[in-house]
C-alpha cells in the first residue's frame, strides 16, 4: 500500500497536450507543483511528452521501471491498459477514470475484464472513479485538476496527522480547505472510489500502522464487505470517525449513482461501527472539525464536565447541550466552589462557572488548576468570549494546563464563526465554531476512549448488539 | 414603546467620570458615536459632566423634560432613582443594573418597591439585569461597554430588517457580530433582561406592527406569561423564530441564576410556540443565520425539493438531510429530466441533478427555468461548489430567478466555512454555512408558510395539541 503514497516512478495513462485534458493536469502536479524526484512518464497516442514527463503510446514501450501507474484513459480503453500495466509488471495502479460499475453493464462488463486481469497477476487497484492519493508529506499527489495555489495550501501544513479515507473527490476538496483555517493538518488523502479491489477496511488497515497517521476520518458511501470492515478496524486503536451517506432511502439512492455500490441498510453500518469501535459522525463538517480533540488535548475519561464561560448564557446553552450528548455536569464541592469564590472574580461558582470581565491572567490560572485538579472534573468546556486580546493567551496558556494536568477542554468562543476561524487560524489554538461542536468534541474524546479500553482488554470479540457506546440522545 | 427606541431626550442615571464607570460608557455612545440630537443628561453624586453630558446630583435637578431614563446604578439606590423618574414624570425607565430578582431575597425586595412606584406612576420598566436597547435606523444605543469601532459596524448596515429581543447581553454582542458577515442587517435589538415589567409579548406585539421590521428573533431564558405570549403571538404574521434555553433541568438551573425566572416546563414552551405560530429553533446559531431565507427569498409553499449541485457527493448527503427534516425530493417527469438532459452538462438528471465542470452562464440559467417552472417542484436547494469564479454570478443569477419564479433557493456552497463567509460578505448572496443549515432553512420557510396559512384563515383560535407543523423528525 505504501507505493501507492510514496512511488519511486510514475506513469500516467492518457495525459497528453489535448486541449483540457486531465492527465496533463496530473503529470503537471506531480512535476512541476511538487517537484517529485524520481521519473514521471505520459501514455498517449501520439507519445508526446507532457509537462516534461516523457511520451510513449504504451506502457511497454517505457524504459526503466514504473512503481505505480495513474489511468485516466476513456473507460472502454482501460482494460487495454491494465493489460500493459501487468505485462510491464507494474502491481500498483490508480484507475481515476469512470465509467464502470456505476455506469450499467457496459461499465460492470469493463470493470470484470479488468479485475480479471489485475488479479492474475497480483495487481492493487485503487478507484475507478476516484482522485487518487495525496501525500502531504513528501507531496506526492495525483489528483486531477488541481490548481497550483491549491496544491501549496495544501501542502504547506505537510506535518498534518489525520489521514483520509474517502470516496468522494468533491468531499476531498472541501475537507483541505476546511483544514487549511484549522489547527490539525492533513496526513494522506486516498479517494478511494467504487472500490474494485481496495476497500475502506484495506486503507483502515494500513493507516492503523502508519507511524504518522493519529487520527482516521472516512466519507463512505458504501460499504463493501462489512465482516472484513469489522475486524480490521476493531484491532485499530486510533480514532476512527466514520461519515456515511444513505440514512435514508433517498439518500442512499443518490449515493449509489454517484459511486457504485450496493445499498447497505443503515442500522447495519451503525450495528457495524459500534462492533469495530468506529466514531459515527452526524455531519459532513465533523470529519475535519472533530480531530483536533484527539490531536490536541488529553482523552476525556469520565464524563462530567465543568463548563467555565464569561457569558452567562452559555451556561445554560451549553449545559443543555452537555445534557443531552450524554455527558454530566460536575458537582463541585462546597470547598471547591468556596476556592472558585475566593479568586474574587466567579460570578457563580457553581457549575457552570460564570466569570466576571476580568483579565487577569493569574486569575484564569488559579481557575483553571482548581477546575483540572479537581477529583469531581474529569474536562473542561471553556466558552471564553473573545472581548480583550488577553483572551486568547488565556486560551493559550488553558491548553498547556490541560496537557499539565492530563484532562481535555474542549473550547467555544462565543463570537462570530468568521472571527472564531480567524483567531484559530493566526493564533493556532483548537477553537471549536459552535457549542454543539465543541459537545459533541468531549463526546467523541470519551467515546474514543471507552472504545480503546475495551479494546486493550483480553475481551476483544464483543457480541453482536452489545452497546460499547455511552448513553447519549445525539447532538 | 417606541419612546425606548426613539427617544427625544435621555437620562443616564450613574453615569459618572471615576474609573471604570459603565454609565460613562453609554454617555459616550448616545453622546458621540451616535451624535444623539437631543439633551443628553448624567445624574450622579457630584453632578459633574460626563462626556459632554451636563450632570446633575438628582433626576429632578434636570432643567428640560426627559423621555428616557437609563439607569445603571447600583441596585440598593435604585428604587430612590426610579422615584426621581416618577416626580420628574420619566414614563420610560431601562434598569442595566443586576442584583435584583435574580439576586436573592434582598434583590427581590428591591424589586417589589420598583414595582410600585412603577405601577402607581404608569411607567414602563424595561429590565432590569439587561443592556437596553439598539436602533440601527436612528443609531439610539444604550447599551453599556461598546468600543467606538464595534458600534460603527453594528450600526453601517442601517437598514437591516430582524429586530430581536434578547434576554441576555452575551448573546446580543454574538448576535451583532455574526450579521456583519451575512447579508441581513438588525434593525432593532432589545436585551429584556428580568422583564420586571415589559416581557416577550411586549416587545412580539411591537415589533410585529412595526413597519421597519420583517423577522422578529428571540433569545429566551424563560416565559413570564405563556397565555399572553401565545395570545399575542398569534395575532402576528412575520415570521418568529425562538432559541429557548433550559430544554434539560440542568440548562433550566444555569438560565434561573443567570437572569431571574420561573424555571418553564419545556414542553409546555414547545406547546405554546405551536399554539403561536413561532418557529423553535434548535440552536443558537440559527437566531442570525435563518433569517435571510425570509427576507431574501420567496416563501416555500409546498414540500417537494429539487437539489442541485456540481458535487456529486452533496446529492446523497442533502437528499439525507431533506428527508430527515420532513421535506420530500421531488420527482422530475421524464419529459423534464429530458429537457435537463438537453442543457448537454447534466451527468444524473434525476433529482439530484448532478452538474458537470460547466461554466455556461446559459446551461446555469437553463436548468433553473426548467425547475423553477416545473410543477413538481416547490423550492431548489443549491448546492454548487466555487470552484470557479463564474460561480458567484450563477448564484447571483440564481436568486433573481427565484423571485421571478415565486420559488425559493437555500444555497450552500460546499467549500471551507471560512470561504462561504468571504463570499458572502463580499458578494452579498444568502450563502448558508452547512448543508444542514440550508435543509432546516427550507424547513422553517415552509413551516412559516404553514403557520400564516391558518393565521390567515377565520379559525384563529387552534386548540391545545393541535398540531401545525408538518412531519418533521429534526434536523
Amino acid at each position: 500500500m505504501e507505493t501507492f503514497f510514496n512511488p519511486a516512478s510514475v506513469v500516467v495513462i492518457g495525459a497528453s497536450n489535448s486541449p483540457f485534458n486531465l492527465g496533463a493536469t496530473i503529470c503537471r502536479t506531480i512535476k512541476h507543483f511538487a517537484s517529485f524526484p524520481g521519473p514521471v512518464y505520459a501514455v498517449n497516442r501520439k507519445a508526446e511528452a507532457v509537462f516534461d514527463c516523457p511520451g510513449y503510446a504504451q506502457v511497454t514501450d517505457i524504459p526503466g521501471p514504473v512503481d505505480l501507474a495513474v489511468i485516466i484513459a476513456p473507460a472502454a480503453v482501460v482494460p487495454d491498459f491494465i493489460a500493459q500495466c501487468a505485462a510491464k509488471d507494474i502491481r500498483h495502479v490508480v484507475i481515476e477514470s469512470s465509467g464502470f460499475s456505476e455506469g450499467g453493464p457496459k461499465g460492470q462488463a469493463l470493470q470484470h475484464a479488468i479485475d480479471t486481469i489485475a488479479k492474475a497477476h497480483g495487481m492493487r487497484i485503487l478507484g475507478p472513479n476516484c482522485l487518487g492519493v495525496l501525500n502531504s508529506r513528501n507531496r506526492f499527489c495525483c489528483f486531477y485538476g488541481i490548481f497550483e495555489e491549491d496544491f501549496a495550501n495544501f501542502t504547506r501544513k505537510g506535518g498534518g496527522s489525520v489521514s483520509y479515507l474517502i470516496q468522494s473527490g468533491g468531499i476531498v476538496v472541501i475537507m483541505l480547505e476546511s483544514l487549511l483555517s484549522d489547527v490539525v493538518g492533513a496526513n494522506k488523502i486516498v479517494s478511494i472510489g467504487n472500490k474494485c479491489d481496495i476497500d475502506e477496511a484495506d486503507m483502515i488497515a494500513y493507516y492503523g500502522q502508519d507511524p504518522t497517521t493519529e487520527v482516521i476520518g472516512m466519507y463512505l458511501e458504501n460499504v463493501k464487505d462489512g465482516r472484513k470492515l469489522i475486524e480490521t478496524a476493531r484491532d485499530v486503536k486510533k480514532p476512527m470517525l466514520a461519515f456515511k451517506v444513505g440514512r435514508t432511502g433517498e439518500g442512499a439512492r443518490a449515493a449509489m449513482s454517484h459511486t457504485a455500490g450496493m445499498v447497505n441498510d443503515d442500522r447495519i453500518f451503525d450495528s457495524a461501527c459500534r462492533q469495530a469501535g468506529i466514531i459515527r459522525l452526524h455531519s459532513i463538517s465533523e470529519l475535519h472539525s472533530l480531530p483536533k480533540i484527539f490531536i490536541t488535548m488529553p482523552p476525556l475519561k469520565g464524563s462530567r464536565i465543568a463548563v467555565f464561560t464569561n457569558s452567562g448564557a452559555f451556561g445554560g446553552i451549553t449545559a443543555d447541550l452537555l445534557i443531552a450528548a450524554g455527558l454530566k455536569m460536575a458537582r463541585l464541592a462546597p470547598e471547591v466552589q468556596q476556592r472558585l469564590q475566593a479568586t474574587g472574580q466567579v460570578f457563580n461558582a457553581a457549575n457552570p462557572i460564570d466569570l466576571g470581565p476580568t483579565i487577569s491572567m493569574q486569575t484564569f490560572q488559579d481557575i483553571f488548576d482548581i477546575l483540572l485538579t479537581c477529583d469531581e472534573v474529569d474536562g473542561l468546556l471553556a466558552v471564553p468570549s473573545l472581548w480583550h486580546p488577553v483572551m486568547i493567551e488565556v486560551i493559550t496558556e488553558l491548553v498547556k494546563k490541560c496537557h499539565a494536568h492530563g484532562k481535555p477542554a474542549a473550547i467555544y468562543t462565543p463570537n462570530a464563526a468568521a472571527k472564531t476561524i480567524g483567531y484559530r487560524t493566526n493564533h493556532q489554538v483548537p477553537l471549536f465554531e459552535s457549542p454543539e461542536e465543541a459537545v459533541r468534541a468531549l463526546q467523541v474524546s470519551h467515546q474514543h476512549y471507552l472504545y480503546s479500553l475495551w479494546k486493550e482488554s483480553e475481551d476483544l470479540a464483543p457480541k453482536e448488539g452489545e452497546n460499547y457506546e455511552f448513553a447519549s440522545s445525539g447532538a
